[in-house]
């Protein structure tokens, strides 16, 4: 019986502990609990929507009781099963790592909530199982390739951010002495008119303020014109960022098979 | 006689199928081929129109009937000469490929809508010729370039499809929190506010929804600057793999030459 | 006095024509011309706005006249100087040159519309001046590595844009489909969709025609997507096409070097 | 006492004049001098909104003048420290140095201020304090980097702004023609459809004036594609250039190395 006991949580640990497991990927059940993160997730989302969540109050909360079941006996399994890794010394030691303590949160976010304890800030904490994926993801690898790429050029692309910045408060200046007269709601100081700056050189251009005089209309093609170039800025830092990565790894793989 | 028809059929069958052709490039027939399934797609966007349907009905109708008659003809045609391809054991399989399949389903769609079946579903079937013209395109070469180029960095691009994803779920969420009281048609709850953070995120800022608080613009503010770092991303990441790919090309053409 | 003339004549051709110039760079005289064309641009916009024409209408029509003498005497200057180029057979020969014809061109049009002659076509032709440009313009070494880099990517670059095509043909189906009943003038008929699509994919986004309906919203948000891919392709391919470009450039002086 | 104070000025001096500083970065007292110069901002920023302004004055001013005090006692350190520096040949050289006439500047533009002359020109001058930051920025090396690599390829940009100023001019030109008529306010001369020229080639698409007419929007989707090619091209020549300045960088290093 204890033996058979001990075998299974091997068998499970091999499963849920992605460092025990032998083959590459992820586990079977491991693929099925950030489905179902995901899954819980939209639930989340659709609950904020009353045209959705009203007429089937009754089904999303029956749907959260069964996540909230399922997330409460994965964080039991993990508990259980967390020995059999040689690197975790007990099972004290794994409940206090951030990983399990965010399961745990979440699994409390869960039942307060359907206990009847909402509040805004309260329903926004049960958007934290998004970073239980986080933990689980196995696009790993890419994502830290594209990290080491950002990360080598992060004063590039701080210097850009600080050339946004000062242009952002240029215009926002200029447009706020030419246009603030015609529409004082719109550019009467520089903290309004920045809205107007932030739209125009992200190119996002909402169009709910628009510069209405002649000279206030020339600085905006500027401000336009340049926010094409802070958009090319990035994209051009970035480009030589992923091609220098893949050349340092060609060049390295050379070496070795010379 | 039945060798006169067996040279027409292998001379037809050298021009209907690009295997069988010596010289590089497209037939002069199927170019013409592709240049009327345009026309006919041109006539399927033109008959919604009202405006221009109604007043030359008969026009359009009488060219529904000879891109038709064409098409059948073509459809005939290929079925008689296929059995001049080798690699094609019988006309009946090659009848059961999905290309020719396909061909049947725009004659057949193109006969019962002349006949008067009509509804907004089978109008969109009618586009499916659409798929007519990627069987005879030459853009093949560069098309395959593209697509491995994309391809090879699948992990990345799905990596920034997550991070894009994650985004969308977080602006939405802080903006439902910040802006739902003042705007709650807008921003009442998460999937509303999602289609305000996807035409933010990706810079096309329609302005039918926009937030009017300080707070609620401070986040927008954000919103819009990482929109910028997810269009410069995906830039990026497929910047380095063209540039990748054409640096392989060399080096192999560089390998084969000394 | 014919020496005198001829040497004049020699020297003005070697201040006219740019073959006939020994510094690098453009002559003095043609510099002035060039600016005289870019007034004579900026002349054309601000007469056709009224408020700035109607009141100043002596001044504009005077400056027009001008700029046809300045125009007139550097016409017959060319064909004066001309025969000292020894690739240029006789003055006939060279009054039916495309570049000396435009020339011609220009001027008769400054001509009949400073005469009475007008017309929305004709002020238009007036613009023709903008090509003059073109012919002296000493970007043309830089305007050659853009456009040899680019032409190198024609077919990626025309592979993105019947991508783009077949994208704009569908998004705009898709949304007639769902959107046609709630908003029949906006989405009523493909074409119609087409200006809502075209906005979304390119990301201006006017917001003048917007998708209400949840359906509606789910395939503009998949449309919006795609536009940023599509975006990005382009800025991939030619960021791609520059570095190779450089890179040969750079491989080509090693190998001269060594 | 004599020899005490010299000894702080040499102390004071390794901590102002980052010449003299021994360690790399910058100094903790030129950090927190850029804390106050970007904190001094945000007050000019907030002063130009009264509905922050109005009610905390006396809170505002009294920072203004702490700031001012800051700034002038900075000042008097910068002139008495300076000749520390042997490359500064006297006091009254460094006092005429660009950089120490814009903080001179900054502080007597403050002081009036608070004194209470006051105009929206005199308001903007405040702002001149931003080009303090530029002084001191420890972002310089990554600044240079940027610099160089847009310097490098400075002709193909211009190129692609020459470009867009000539697609600029037939857009408006083309919707002038085709639009004025229907939209005399929007398109009824070049200069006032350039402002939708701008607005859709640059992507922003604000929709506050958008084509109506059926062959309107044809040139305006030309316009749009059209666009997506302006931002792409320098995106492109943005990517290559930081690419190669990274190749010659690892070039330079490998000659160094071997």
């Amino acid at each position: 019986m204890q033996i058979g006991g001990v075998r299974f949580r091997s068998r499970l640990a091999a499963e849920l502990d992605p460092d025990l497991r032998r083959e590459a990927g992820l586990s079977p059940l491991n693929r099925a609990i950030i489905g179902i993160i995901l899954f819980s997730l939209l639930l989340v989302v659709l609950e904020t929507e009353p045209s959705v969540y009203e007429p089937h109050r009754l089904v999303f909360d029956g749907l959260e009781l069964l996540v909230l079941a399922i997330f409460a006996i994965e964080y039991a399994a993990r508990i259980w099963v967390c020995v059999e890794n040689p690197r975790i010394a007990s099972r004290w030691a794994y409940a206090r790592r951030p990983m399990a303590l965010l399961d745990l949160l979440v699994i409390v976010t869960m039942a307060t909530s359907l206990m009847g304890f909402e509040g805004a800030l309260f329903r926004l904490l049960r958007l934290l199982r998004l970073l239980r994926v986080a933990k689980l993801g196995h696009f790993a690898e890419a994502f830290r390739t594209i990290a080491s790429a950002v990360g080598a050029r992060r004063y590039e692309l701080a210097v850009s951010m600080a050339i946004a910045g000062a242009l952002l408060l240029i215009s926002a200046s200029a447009l706020y002495v030419l246009e603030g007269g015609a529409q004082p709601d719109a550019f009467g100081s520089i903290p309004r008119a920045m809205w107007w700056s932030v739209a125009t050189l992200t190119t996002v251009g909402y169009g709910d303020v628009v510069p209405v005089t002649a000279l206030g209309r020339v600085f905006a093609t500027l401000t336009a014109i340049t926010g094409v170039g802070l958009i090319a800025m990035p994209a051009g830092i970035l480009a030589s960022a992923f091609s220098d990565a893949m050349q340092r790894k060609r060049d390295r793989e050379d070496k070795d098979g010379s």
